[in-house]
């Protein structure tokens, strides 16, 4: 069994990655990590309607979408950055229109059923105003077929918080 | 009085961009345009907690802030990908963060009070599942100290829907 | 065909109501209304677990619940207090799981593919922190298996607002 | 220092209850109950907008509001029921806007600042179909000024799923 963690943290050693670490520890099986960051992923062109359909655009998004779709439960870990998750992650899934249409791919038939997990963390009331980000990951699980396991907030201001956050005791057996 | 319209639209005579352009046009002042995919804006580094702070980017983005800022009213005007506003959107506004740590620039105290306005469209259950974006939008201008006035979800689908809209009469008077 | 219009309005010449007429005179078919607050329904005693299910209660219920299993499509019309359904209404509602045990009602087979429609109206901010009702309507929806078709939030602080509100173009074709 | 825990639940050893409990018994001060079914509280007949105000009604409701407005902080437990709070706590709540308006309670001044909890629990994905009521209590505090300090959800279907739930150990130090 695999996990893979997709990180739209913006920055080395961020809370969310930590708090995904913690929950991971908990996993049985191996645990692979893509942190967005390192990928050169593009802005959609949405095309979906073209008569050609999508260009091919030559960028990471495939190969971290063949992880994705390779691995058996994805978690994302994002940042709350203002109040939804990040801009990497955000570019990242906007694209999914693109490998949804690209038959090379398979897209839907190998996400369905997929367990999905979230993590986020942020500062200001996080439990309240991240809420809006857990409603959208819901929508877009449903949208694919995947499973909505779990999800996790953390309260995280500045580098180094998680570690002393006091809620890590609800990520020791995040996936017992 | 100048209203400016921000779109995260990916595509060239979007549904949003018809719905926000039908708003404006009861707007009585100047509007200017700023199409995000028009512009390049590179991903936030999040820099917040650095000792020397954000390494300065060399893109679009404070040329857009700035007409952000000169703006009497702004709008955001953004298609509902995956149930959210588009990566394009997210991209611009997280590097928010930055911005208001350029002080030459002065974000905060030229955005405080600013009306806002959103105006999203897309097709799945979308006066339902757009909803936790308006809410994003929501915690978004109240961290900013912008006035949230209102907001327009409309369906569409593919190209040209937006114009076949039974919505559009909602619009004929959004500005008065 | 028939509408039924639920409402849980606490009184007389409500907003909410006048909403509800509103878009009702565009209903080709039968218009009935029940007034939950001219009906008499205890709160539930969740025995849904109990050895012998629940206890039978004298009151308006059933008779209510009738009229709406047997209406065409229904709509909730609802003011919106402290940010939620009224007090009326979702007494009303918690009794649904009694009712859904009774085996004289036959309620999920009936509601089934029922349309349904919510109607609400507040004050502070409305159009904002009216949207967890509509997500919860959603949820309920979703349960029962009805078809959420629409919902509209009107604006109004006090007696008679409704009739001046610059909404009710957005009425006028609400069942077209 | 006392606490004072507001009950909407139908039924004796409730989950939601008992989940309240467990966090209580972290609390350094006097823990009181109220719990609203052993209450007679009616639905509210809205005169905010009387010439005269409210007729008095002649229950338990300003009672359980004096017990509120002198307890240091207030924790409301309710099930999930149907999406939302229970009808009891929803009809206890509807009536603050008569107790907002009788003088000798002086309910603003004496609510403003106040902590509130908020505990809920049920079963179907209560995670994320929960958060709707997260969402309205948050709107709740805002308008009365209370301070929301945090919120658990827990999950539990049957009697007794509290008691076995793997949750509790979030709930040992939740007011510390």
């Amino acid at each position: 069994m695999t996990l893979l963690i997709i990180s739209g943290s913006s920055r080395e050693h961020s809370n969310s990655e930590f708090f995904a670490e913690k929950a991971a520890s908990s996993y049985t099986g191996d645990v692979k990590w893509i942190r967005l960051r390192e990928q050169t992923i593009h802005q959609i062109h949405d095309q979906r309607h073209d008569e050609n359909g999508f260009d091919p655009i030559d960028d990471d998004h495939s190969k971290v979408i063949e992880a994705m779709l390779d691995a058996d439960e994805v978690l994302f870990a994002t940042p709350l950055y203002w109040y939804g998750m990040s801009g990497y992650m955000k570019t990242f899934i906007d694209r999914w229109s693109q490998a949804m249409r690209d038959p090379s791919l398979n897209f839907k038939a190998r996400i369905t059923g997929k367990p999905g997990y979230v993590i986020t963390c942020g500062g200001d009331q996080v439990d309240i105003k991240g809420l809006p980000l857990i409603l959208q990951f819901k929508h877009i699980f449903e949208f694919t077929g995947m499973d909505f396991k779990k999800y996790f907030i953390g309260e995280a201001r500045k580098p180094g918080d998680a570690e002393k956050s006091d809620r890590l005791d609800q990520l020791q057996d995040f996936f017992r």
